[in-house]
């Protein structure tokens, strides 16, 4: 078995300055943007844990708190939260930073299912995580609580 | 009380061509523009029953099934499923169309929540929904079957 | 000879958000941008019929008829109108639709040749379309007449 | 009456590198790609002629001759052909430039209809247009001949 | 007097995915798309420091030293280097890694001044700035160098 | 040895209309995009002069000088102003004009350096450059002070 590798090796970290141009006709940086800058910080994230190309399952939840004005940054953290043989659970957070004050404030947060894939471009297994913060720990039991909600939710819908 | 609006009334129909600028090193769409499009099909489709601005609050479930290669056509629907007062649960559905051959293929479908903005750019009730055809009711049942999931999981996240 | 395949075969419906980063300096989308839109549901609508790879051979007319708004919805519809051989016209039209009470304007026309190339990229001939609603027997006639004329038109500009 | 203003002052050139973003699975530019270049250039000449606001009104002709390659420069060229009071015909030719050899050839050819607008946004009469060189005579009568040409046809479909 | 700011509150960190969008036909990052991704990083950093409205004055200095994949991370980090009572100089070094093992190679290093502005779009001064570590202390010495360096080119240039 | 080629040969021009999703929040056009135009630009003509695939190695100074408008039109011309065996210093000029007066205003000012490819992607020699006018000459002296005073400054900083 290979040996597990820390949550910390797969940490992204990224900041990024919303654009007129990635804005809806309210000011504020469209909903579809957001989820397009989410999916690379989890792809990347991803792929330092599996160290292989990975490909984006599903998005398990994504959840808009607040929006991000036009010139504010957009600040995106990720890493892999839970792997699951083949597949990895990832937890991208994003924030905003006014740019005048400094003020940040939680935005979007984000649980991404990535698999790994082999060169024949099907499934491969990833190392095992290694959860080392309590923080880290938390994340590690909340995604398995996720996944076996998801299991639950996906039969109840076929059972109805 | 608002007069209920019929499912149809918010139905939207899309079909995309895959540009070579939108793939991943795969060849295929990067999963990050599948889910813009999902977003801007599913924000259509609320303000078609809200007749009003709405913003995107979460994505509950957005799962891929098969990648879509470029130059392939991603062909989008979407409808509203449910209303929670301000709230409506969207569905999208995106398939894949082979251009050689008109082969079909379901590539990813997607549950989001929209809220409809007042002036005030603060939620609105909007209008109830009529389901109509067997389909439209079993969407609706869904809907509330994942809600009712999604309140649950909370819940437990938050005890544990 | 192939059989005749119906136009109903080669419809495309589309629907798009109009964003601020499409919009030129008065706030409604770029004409270089709608024309973009008109050729790939053009294209999809010609490869519906020769389900094959085509190319756009000419614009043989595109008329700007009202400005289409940010924050408004472009419906586009793209059908293929006649065949010649190896050429086919598609009409595309394109209509707005103001998302706070649904009313729809039509705000471009086009009429668009392409070719269907074959696996050595040359031309090869695609199947007859079968014209079956007066609209659609319509649409083929004017086809023939806007086909007559650009050949007229072609000589009396050498002769010039 | 304004004086005349030499179709010179409203030529624009334009060197443009093709990049892989920009281009369909074949390898070459996407034909909605170069009508949205022809149209930016087009706008440019008439504004120049115009001096104020433009918007696209028609495109009469756009021939697309030869596909252009990634990596290879298109050369746009435009200039106002003919003034019809408030409207100008603008041509813009597309040529590829092979950066290897240097050798040129012609790509695309289109004529487009441009409005000038007055500050309440409605047109406004543009200054009459004086063509000095044969070939300027030569595009100006031509212009008149397509006009001509166009209300022909627009009244053979109107009475089919 | 303004109390100085230290370096590392101007820090900024940001990972990105080369796509193949932003690709050129050699299939490795365009040289203008890393410029961009360059000035945002180093206007943020700026913006830090400043926390106000900033804009790029010049580049004094970028260095690309190796290419950057498609598919590869391009790791990018900033921070303001020194102060020059309205004006900044930004360091701004871009590593690329590969995602199958890690490996981190220095791509590009660039030196970018901003000027701060103020609610007169003018420049205005901006808090001294904190060099803590000896690496803060060079890059501080290196900046004046190369300022003066350029004055002693501007004065070369004129005379010559 | 290679015939020299004259200057003229490379000279590239290039008129741009800036688009609003191009602009900065000040409603300008952003820094970086100016930077992409400039680099393509540079890169169009030191291909023209090479002959044969170029990358850019470094931006050696590029100056902002006044910011250019939504609306109005960014002219660039690029040249090749100077060969040292492999390398060539292109410089680009940006210019701004107001589309409602014809006013121009210089932007920005850039020099950057690029190296031709062989076929095995390795710096190969490009042919000797032929400077016939006065500015010619003068901007290839002003390189080579520009280029003496780069190999100074990298001493100096060396040595620090």
């Amino acid at each position: 078995m290979a040996t597990p590798k820390p949550v910390s090796q797969s940490r992204i970290e990224h900041t990024h300055l919303v654009m007129p141009g990635e804005a809806n006709n309210l000011g504020t940086a469209f909903g579809g943007m957001i989820m397009q800058w989410t999916d690379v910080a989890g792809a990347m994230a991803a792929m330092r844990h599996a160290r292989g190309p990975v490909v984006t399952v599903s998005i398990d939840q994504l959840t808009f708190l607040a929006p991000i004005r036009i010139g504010y940054m957009a600040l995106l953290s990720a890493q892999v939260n839970a792997v699951f043989q083949t597949s990895m659970e990832v937890g991208v957070e994003v924030s905003s930073e006014d740019p005048m004050t400094g003020e940040r404030r939680k935005c979007c947060d984000a649980f991404l299912t990535f698999v790994a894939l082999g060169p024949d471009r099907r499934p491969v297994a990833v190392p095992p995580l290694l959860a080392e913060t309590e923080e880290e720990k938390r994340r590690e039991r909340d995604a398995r609580v996720r996944r076996e909600a998801r299991l639950q939710l996906r039969a109840a819908l076929r059972g109805a």
